[in-house]
């Protein structure tokens, strides 16, 4: 199980997509990681619509081309749209507690698993938090008071060079007491 | 690299600390996985209080019983605090957005980090939301202003057995189109 602490270093954002298809079956065990995350009392504060449609994806990858930075998006093969749902919490936490007050945490888990689960079957992720929602809900017929949280990029990446992590150092964001 | 799924279906709420010290070289390295957790903008907005001193301890697993149902949390050995921290999130992008609103997905992936690392090294752990917020701020010295996100009590289980994940079936959340 050591090598959970390869894949934290190995996941990264992709940014150079090769011209190779991804397989449905490969995208449909990406989305299960998903479904199988944690959240608070397993409210399971989601949903997902996963596009490999090649004409449904490329309507979908031009909505993510917002303030000019997301070009490379067109080459994935795949795109994962996370919904936000109404998470039925336990009747004696919901009694003092907003029903979606975990629901953004629960769904970033949610999306760090299809990035994981990308990773560990040698496919290539990159997490989109801009994008054209107005366009999203209409491509996708997805109901206008559901709320989009993320959308997930994926496909082969062209290299498999690892770059390193750019993180704080721990003594600064951490203390052990 | 397909043992992350392993990881995926072994990781589960530990409510059975087993009477075991929990190392403190074990407890960095996990926290140390949540630091390398993805941001929006690489934007790290978080920090974490690590408590393994005894006392500490339970003086914070005593603040998680609420609304009756963490007795067992006090069997655990130790607690990390995630904590909120501002977002310093791209210009092009922080000109359109709040710079919290990734926060709280950010930091959802960094606790599932927390959860997966000590799985990985074979240690327990339980995500906590509901917890006397004022009574952890003072037992810790964190600022008033700074949120507190979620607890993970950590520590070794008294039992290896994996409980069957109970979700939604992938046809009620997913569609693939």
């Amino acid at each position: 199980m050591e090598k959970f602490f390869d894949l934290v270093l190995n996941r990264q954002s992709c940014r150079d997509f090769a011209d190779k298809p991804l397989e449905r079956e490969k995208l449909v065990k990406i989305v299960d990681a998903a479904r199988l995350s944690p959240s608070a009392c397993n409210s399971q504060p989601w949903s997902f619509v996963a596009v490999d449609d090649p004409q449904k994806f490329a309507a979908v990858a031009e909505a993510t081309l917002m303030y000019g930075a997301n070009s490379y998006i067109s080459k994935a093969k795949a795109m994962v749209v996370a919904l936000e749902e109404f998470a039925p919490l336990k009747p004696a936490i919901a009694k003092h507690m907003d029903s979606q007050v975990f629901a953004q945490g629960d769904l970033g888990g949610a999306v760090l698993n299809i990035c994981y689960a990308a990773e560990a079957l040698g496919v290539g992720s990159c997490i989109l938090g801009a994008f054209d929602r107005v366009k999203i809900h209409e491509v996708l017929d997805i109901p206008q008071e559901k709320k989009i949280f993320l959308l997930v990029a994926l496909g082969y990446p062209n290299s498999a060079k690892v770059r390193p992590k750019a993180r704080k150092p721990l003594e600064e964001v951490a203390r052990f007491v």
